[in-house]
Protein backbone atom coordinates (compact mmCIF):
# COMPACT_ATOMS: atom_id res chain seq x y z
CA UNK A 1 0.00 0.00 0.00
CA UNK A 2 1.95 3.13 -0.98
CA UNK A 3 1.04 6.85 -0.83
CA UNK A 4 3.03 9.75 -2.12
CA UNK A 5 4.51 12.32 -0.32
CA UNK A 6 3.73 16.34 -0.30
CA UNK A 7 6.07 18.47 1.77
CA UNK A 8 4.70 21.44 3.36
CA UNK A 9 7.50 24.15 3.61
CA UNK A 10 6.16 26.89 6.86
CA UNK A 11 2.85 28.65 6.09
CA UNK A 12 -0.05 30.31 7.35
CA UNK A 13 -3.73 29.59 7.18
CA UNK A 14 -5.90 33.19 7.65
CA UNK A 15 -9.04 33.83 8.73
CA UNK A 16 -11.15 36.17 6.64
CA UNK A 17 -11.13 39.01 9.47
CA UNK A 18 -7.61 38.26 9.72
CA UNK A 19 -6.77 39.12 5.99
CA UNK A 20 -8.09 41.90 5.58
CA UNK A 21 -6.25 43.47 9.12
CA UNK A 22 -3.25 42.20 7.02
CA UNK A 23 -3.92 43.04 3.91
CA UNK A 24 -6.69 45.99 3.52
CA UNK A 25 -10.43 45.75 3.69
CA UNK A 26 -10.71 45.48 -0.17
CA UNK A 27 -8.10 42.99 -0.67
CA UNK A 28 -8.41 40.00 -1.76
CA UNK A 29 -6.51 36.73 -2.04
CA UNK A 30 -4.74 36.16 -5.08
CA UNK A 31 -4.38 32.37 -6.02
CA UNK A 32 -0.95 31.84 -7.53
CA UNK A 33 -0.89 28.41 -7.99
CA UNK A 34 -3.39 25.47 -7.20
CA UNK A 35 -1.88 22.64 -4.45
CA UNK A 36 -3.07 19.37 -4.69
CA UNK A 37 -6.05 19.22 -2.17
CA UNK A 38 -9.26 20.19 -3.80
CA UNK A 39 -9.89 24.13 -4.00
CA UNK A 40 -6.78 24.98 -2.30
CA UNK A 41 -4.25 26.84 -3.46
CA UNK A 42 -0.76 28.94 -2.59
CA UNK A 43 -1.56 32.33 -2.57
CA UNK A 44 0.58 35.71 -4.20
CA UNK A 45 0.08 37.35 -0.79
CA UNK A 46 2.80 36.54 1.69
CA UNK A 47 3.38 37.42 5.40
CA UNK A 48 6.15 38.10 8.07
CA UNK A 49 6.04 35.69 11.07
CA UNK A 50 7.89 37.70 13.87
CA UNK A 51 8.72 36.31 17.21
CA UNK A 52 10.71 38.52 20.40
CA UNK A 53 13.90 35.91 18.74
CA UNK A 54 13.55 36.11 15.11
CA UNK A 55 11.81 36.18 11.92
CA UNK A 56 10.66 34.96 8.44
CA UNK A 57 9.75 36.96 5.95
CA UNK A 58 7.66 36.12 2.53
CA UNK A 59 5.95 33.21 4.33
CA UNK A 60 3.25 31.90 2.00
CA UNK A 61 -0.50 32.32 2.96
CA UNK A 62 -2.56 29.01 2.15
CA UNK A 63 -6.14 30.04 0.39
CA UNK A 64 -8.94 30.19 0.66
CA UNK A 65 -9.37 31.79 4.16
CA UNK A 66 -10.00 28.93 6.92
CA UNK A 67 -12.63 29.64 10.18
CA UNK A 68 -9.18 29.79 12.20
CA UNK A 69 -5.80 31.95 12.29
CA UNK A 70 -2.90 29.38 11.82
CA UNK A 71 1.50 29.39 11.42
CA UNK A 72 2.40 25.96 10.78
CA UNK A 73 6.35 25.85 10.98
CA UNK A 74 8.74 22.79 11.76
CA UNK A 75 11.05 22.03 15.07
CA UNK A 76 13.54 23.65 13.15
CA UNK A 77 11.44 26.75 12.64
CA UNK A 78 11.11 26.68 16.26
CA UNK A 79 14.08 27.00 17.42
CA UNK A 80 14.97 29.74 14.79
CA UNK A 81 11.90 31.40 16.22
CA UNK A 82 12.81 30.80 19.91
CA UNK A 83 9.31 28.89 20.20
CA UNK A 84 7.97 25.53 21.53
CA UNK A 85 4.54 24.66 19.36
CA UNK A 86 3.07 21.85 20.54
CA UNK A 87 2.28 19.25 17.46
CA UNK A 88 -1.34 19.51 16.40
CA UNK A 89 -4.00 18.44 14.12
CA UNK A 90 -4.86 21.34 11.77
CA UNK A 91 -7.47 23.60 13.57
CA UNK A 92 -6.33 22.73 16.78
CA UNK A 93 -4.47 25.46 18.06
CA UNK A 94 -4.45 24.04 22.09
CA UNK A 95 -1.24 25.33 23.53
CA UNK A 96 -0.43 27.20 20.17
CA UNK A 97 2.67 29.55 20.55
CA UNK A 98 2.17 33.15 20.11
CA UNK A 99 3.53 35.13 16.94
CA UNK A 100 3.04 38.47 15.52
CA UNK A 101 2.03 38.32 11.93
CA UNK A 102 3.15 41.08 9.69
CA UNK A 103 0.93 42.24 6.13
CA UNK A 104 1.09 45.25 4.09
CA UNK A 105 -1.34 46.87 5.93
CA UNK A 106 -1.60 45.62 9.47
CA UNK A 107 -0.59 43.42 11.87
CA UNK A 108 -2.16 40.64 14.42
CA UNK A 109 -0.60 39.09 17.82
CA UNK A 110 -1.91 35.34 17.73
CA UNK A 111 -1.40 32.39 19.65
CA UNK A 112 -1.49 30.27 16.40
CA UNK A 113 2.05 28.35 15.85
CA UNK A 114 1.70 24.66 15.62
CA UNK A 115 3.76 21.94 14.14
CA UNK A 116 1.13 20.06 11.99
CA UNK A 117 1.35 16.43 12.86
CA UNK A 118 2.27 13.92 10.03
CA UNK A 119 -1.09 13.00 8.08
CA UNK A 120 -2.31 11.28 4.80
CA UNK A 121 -5.20 13.30 3.03
CA UNK A 122 -7.92 10.45 1.88
CA UNK A 123 -11.40 10.63 0.15
CA UNK A 124 -14.12 8.00 1.80
CA UNK A 125 -13.85 5.35 -1.33
CA UNK A 126 -9.67 5.02 -1.06
CA UNK A 127 -9.83 4.51 2.64
CA UNK A 128 -12.55 1.60 1.80
CA UNK A 129 -10.36 0.25 -1.17
CA UNK A 130 -7.24 0.20 0.84
CA UNK A 131 -9.26 -1.39 3.95
CA UNK A 132 -8.33 1.89 6.02
CA UNK A 133 -12.15 2.72 7.16
CA UNK A 134 -11.05 1.92 10.71
CA UNK A 135 -7.69 2.69 11.11
CA UNK A 136 -7.24 6.06 12.41
CA UNK A 137 -3.41 6.42 12.47
CA UNK A 138 -0.85 4.42 10.09
CA UNK A 139 3.30 3.96 10.01
CA UNK A 140 4.54 4.38 6.58
CA UNK A 141 8.29 2.88 5.34
CA UNK A 142 10.69 5.17 3.79
CA UNK A 143 13.77 3.33 1.65
CA UNK A 144 17.36 5.16 1.21
CA UNK A 145 20.59 5.87 2.98
CA UNK A 146 18.40 8.02 5.29
CA UNK A 147 15.31 5.53 5.48
CA UNK A 148 13.26 4.30 8.19
CA UNK A 149 9.53 4.58 9.50
CA UNK A 150 7.32 7.58 10.63
CA UNK A 151 4.76 6.80 13.11
CA UNK A 152 1.86 8.17 13.84
CA UNK A 153 0.80 9.33 10.51
CA UNK A 154 -3.34 10.45 10.81
CA UNK A 155 -5.48 9.55 8.28
CA UNK A 156 -7.83 12.82 7.50
CA UNK A 157 -10.69 11.74 5.35
CA UNK A 158 -12.29 14.29 3.07
CA UNK A 159 -14.44 13.92 0.26
CA UNK A 160 -12.94 15.33 -2.06
CA UNK A 161 -9.47 14.88 -1.04
CA UNK A 162 -6.49 14.09 -3.20
CA UNK A 163 -4.80 10.62 -2.02
CA UNK A 164 -1.52 12.27 -0.33
CA UNK A 165 0.45 12.17 2.82
CA UNK A 166 1.89 15.84 4.46
CA UNK A 167 5.07 16.09 6.39
CA UNK A 168 6.82 19.15 7.03
CA UNK A 169 10.42 20.07 5.83
CA UNK A 170 12.16 18.59 9.13
CA UNK A 171 10.57 14.64 8.06
CA UNK A 172 11.27 15.32 4.62
CA UNK A 173 14.96 16.08 4.81
CA UNK A 174 15.92 13.73 7.30
CA UNK A 175 14.86 11.07 5.02
CA UNK A 176 15.81 12.65 1.68
CA UNK A 177 12.15 12.39 0.76
CA UNK A 178 11.42 14.83 -2.54
CA UNK A 179 7.62 15.77 -3.35
CA UNK A 180 6.04 13.18 -5.18
CA UNK A 181 7.93 10.19 -3.74
CA UNK A 182 5.99 7.13 -2.62
CA UNK A 183 6.37 5.59 -0.16
CA UNK A 184 4.73 2.49 1.94
CA UNK A 185 2.31 2.18 4.30
CA UNK A 186 2.39 0.01 7.41
CA UNK A 187 -1.03 -0.58 9.67
CA UNK A 188 0.60 -1.55 13.12
CA UNK B 1 19.58 -1.73 24.62
CA UNK B 2 19.63 2.20 24.33
CA UNK B 3 22.10 4.60 23.63
CA UNK B 4 22.19 8.33 24.08
CA UNK B 5 21.63 10.75 21.76
CA UNK B 6 24.07 13.55 20.71
CA UNK B 7 22.87 16.17 18.32
CA UNK B 8 25.33 17.80 15.34
CA UNK B 9 24.71 21.10 14.17
CA UNK B 10 26.40 22.07 11.33
CA UNK B 11 30.42 22.35 11.53
CA UNK B 12 33.49 22.08 10.30
CA UNK B 13 37.01 19.93 10.47
CA UNK B 14 40.52 21.24 9.10
CA UNK B 15 43.23 20.20 8.56
CA UNK B 16 46.41 21.56 10.29
CA UNK B 17 47.50 23.30 7.07
CA UNK B 18 44.21 24.64 6.34
CA UNK B 19 43.37 26.09 9.65
CA UNK B 20 46.66 27.83 9.19
CA UNK B 21 45.29 29.30 5.79
CA UNK B 22 42.34 30.27 7.62
CA UNK B 23 43.58 31.59 11.19
CA UNK B 24 47.07 32.65 9.81
CA UNK B 25 50.73 30.88 10.65
CA UNK B 26 50.68 31.10 14.16
CA UNK B 27 47.29 30.10 15.28
CA UNK B 28 46.68 27.77 17.36
CA UNK B 29 42.97 26.00 18.15
CA UNK B 30 41.60 27.21 21.10
CA UNK B 31 38.84 24.76 23.01
CA UNK B 32 35.73 26.60 24.01
CA UNK B 33 34.58 23.47 25.32
CA UNK B 34 35.16 19.57 24.96
CA UNK B 35 32.51 17.13 23.53
CA UNK B 36 31.77 13.73 24.84
CA UNK B 37 34.24 11.99 22.52
CA UNK B 38 37.67 11.38 24.31
CA UNK B 39 39.88 14.32 22.85
CA UNK B 40 37.95 15.91 20.34
CA UNK B 41 36.50 19.72 21.34
CA UNK B 42 34.65 22.62 20.39
CA UNK B 43 37.35 25.27 19.10
CA UNK B 44 36.33 29.05 19.94
CA UNK B 45 37.23 29.86 16.34
CA UNK B 46 34.34 30.42 13.27
CA UNK B 47 34.14 30.22 10.03
CA UNK B 48 32.08 31.28 7.45
CA UNK B 49 30.77 28.30 4.99
CA UNK B 50 29.99 30.64 1.55
CA UNK B 51 28.64 29.19 -1.86
CA UNK B 52 27.21 30.59 -5.04
CA UNK B 53 23.81 30.87 -3.45
CA UNK B 54 24.22 31.72 0.25
CA UNK B 55 26.40 31.33 3.52
CA UNK B 56 26.07 30.62 7.09
CA UNK B 57 28.61 32.35 9.21
CA UNK B 58 30.12 31.60 13.08
CA UNK B 59 29.81 27.79 12.01
CA UNK B 60 32.02 25.78 14.39
CA UNK B 61 35.43 24.22 14.37
CA UNK B 62 35.32 20.97 16.03
CA UNK B 63 39.27 20.15 17.16
CA UNK B 64 41.76 19.30 17.16
CA UNK B 65 42.91 19.73 13.58
CA UNK B 66 42.51 15.92 11.32
CA UNK B 67 44.11 14.42 8.11
CA UNK B 68 41.44 15.46 6.15
CA UNK B 69 39.23 19.24 5.96
CA UNK B 70 35.10 18.70 5.80
CA UNK B 71 31.97 19.99 6.26
CA UNK B 72 29.24 18.61 8.04
CA UNK B 73 25.65 19.99 7.08
CA UNK B 74 22.39 18.80 7.40
CA UNK B 75 19.65 18.13 4.21
CA UNK B 76 17.82 21.75 5.11
CA UNK B 77 21.27 23.45 5.17
CA UNK B 78 21.91 22.00 1.80
CA UNK B 79 18.90 23.41 0.35
CA UNK B 80 19.62 26.80 1.71
CA UNK B 81 23.28 26.52 0.50
CA UNK B 82 21.97 25.31 -2.99
CA UNK B 83 24.31 22.29 -3.00
CA UNK B 84 23.59 18.55 -2.90
CA UNK B 85 25.96 16.59 -0.20
CA UNK B 86 26.39 12.78 -0.41
CA UNK B 87 25.08 10.58 2.61
CA UNK B 88 29.10 10.19 4.14
CA UNK B 89 30.79 8.54 6.76
CA UNK B 90 33.26 11.19 8.41
CA UNK B 91 36.48 11.04 6.42
CA UNK B 92 35.10 9.98 3.23
CA UNK B 93 34.81 13.00 0.82
CA UNK B 94 33.92 11.11 -2.48
CA UNK B 95 31.61 13.22 -4.63
CA UNK B 96 31.52 15.92 -1.80
CA UNK B 97 30.08 19.45 -2.76
CA UNK B 98 32.30 22.15 -3.20
CA UNK B 99 31.64 25.27 -0.46
CA UNK B 100 34.12 28.44 0.32
CA UNK B 101 35.26 28.14 3.99
CA UNK B 102 36.46 31.96 5.00
CA UNK B 103 38.19 32.89 8.10
CA UNK B 104 39.95 35.64 9.38
CA UNK B 105 42.98 35.50 7.60
CA UNK B 106 42.64 33.90 4.62
CA UNK B 107 39.69 31.27 2.45
CA UNK B 108 39.98 27.77 0.78
CA UNK B 109 37.47 26.26 -1.65
CA UNK B 110 37.18 22.49 -1.09
CA UNK B 111 34.86 20.02 -2.30
CA UNK B 112 34.05 19.22 1.46
CA UNK B 113 30.59 19.29 2.24
CA UNK B 114 28.77 15.77 3.61
CA UNK B 115 25.64 14.79 5.33
CA UNK B 116 27.40 12.88 7.96
CA UNK B 117 25.79 9.43 8.59
CA UNK B 118 23.66 8.19 11.11
CA UNK B 119 26.03 6.55 13.77
CA UNK B 120 26.87 5.76 17.03
CA UNK B 121 30.45 5.70 18.65
CA UNK B 122 31.06 2.84 20.39
CA UNK B 123 34.62 1.14 22.38
CA UNK B 124 35.29 -2.43 21.85
CA UNK B 125 34.57 -3.28 25.28
CA UNK B 126 31.09 -1.94 24.57
CA UNK B 127 30.64 -3.48 21.94
CA UNK B 128 31.33 -7.21 23.26
CA UNK B 129 28.93 -6.31 26.40
CA UNK B 130 26.07 -5.43 23.75
CA UNK B 131 27.22 -8.41 21.45
CA UNK B 132 27.18 -6.29 18.78
CA UNK B 133 30.81 -6.95 17.66
CA UNK B 134 29.51 -8.39 14.15
CA UNK B 135 26.89 -5.95 13.56
CA UNK B 136 27.63 -2.93 10.74
CA UNK B 137 24.69 -1.14 11.26
CA UNK B 138 22.01 -0.71 13.78
CA UNK B 139 18.29 0.58 13.58
CA UNK B 140 16.87 2.83 16.68
CA UNK B 141 13.43 3.19 17.97
CA UNK B 142 12.09 6.36 18.64
CA UNK B 143 8.96 6.95 20.81
CA UNK B 144 6.90 10.09 20.97
CA UNK B 145 4.67 12.30 19.16
CA UNK B 146 6.88 12.46 16.40
CA UNK B 147 8.76 8.82 16.54
CA UNK B 148 9.49 6.31 14.27
CA UNK B 149 12.73 4.46 13.79
CA UNK B 150 15.80 5.13 11.94
CA UNK B 151 17.46 2.59 9.72
CA UNK B 152 21.49 2.58 8.36
CA UNK B 153 22.47 3.88 11.95
CA UNK B 154 26.53 2.68 11.10
CA UNK B 155 28.35 1.26 14.10
CA UNK B 156 32.08 3.78 14.44
CA UNK B 157 34.24 1.90 17.02
CA UNK B 158 37.05 3.86 18.65
CA UNK B 159 38.95 2.82 21.58
CA UNK B 160 38.26 4.95 23.92
CA UNK B 161 35.25 6.10 22.42
CA UNK B 162 32.22 7.68 24.19
CA UNK B 163 29.46 5.23 23.94
CA UNK B 164 26.75 7.85 22.15
CA UNK B 165 24.55 8.35 18.64
CA UNK B 166 25.20 11.15 16.51
CA UNK B 167 22.51 12.46 14.88
CA UNK B 168 22.26 15.68 12.47
CA UNK B 169 19.56 18.58 13.45
CA UNK B 170 16.96 17.45 10.80
CA UNK B 171 17.14 13.99 12.23
CA UNK B 172 16.76 15.06 15.57
CA UNK B 173 13.98 17.70 14.95
CA UNK B 174 11.98 15.35 12.28
CA UNK B 175 11.63 13.29 15.44
CA UNK B 176 11.60 16.20 18.57
CA UNK B 177 15.04 14.53 19.98
CA UNK B 178 17.12 16.54 22.67
CA UNK B 179 20.83 16.16 23.71
CA UNK B 180 20.93 12.87 25.86
CA UNK B 181 17.21 11.63 25.25
CA UNK B 182 18.08 8.06 24.88
CA UNK B 183 16.48 5.76 21.97
CA UNK B 184 16.21 1.79 21.88
CA UNK B 185 18.87 -0.29 19.64
CA UNK B 186 16.99 -2.53 17.23
CA UNK B 187 18.90 -5.43 15.29
CA UNK B 188 17.50 -6.11 12.08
Amino acid sequence: MKVSVGISNRHVHLTEDDFKILFGNDAIMEIDRPVNQPGQYASKQRVTIQTTKNKYENVRILGPARSYTQVEISKTDAYFLGVNPPVRTSGDLTGASPVKIIGPKGEIDREAAIIADRHIHIDHETRVTLGLENVQEVSVRIVGEKGGILDHVMLKESNPAYYEMHLDTDDANAHLLKNNDEVEIIIK
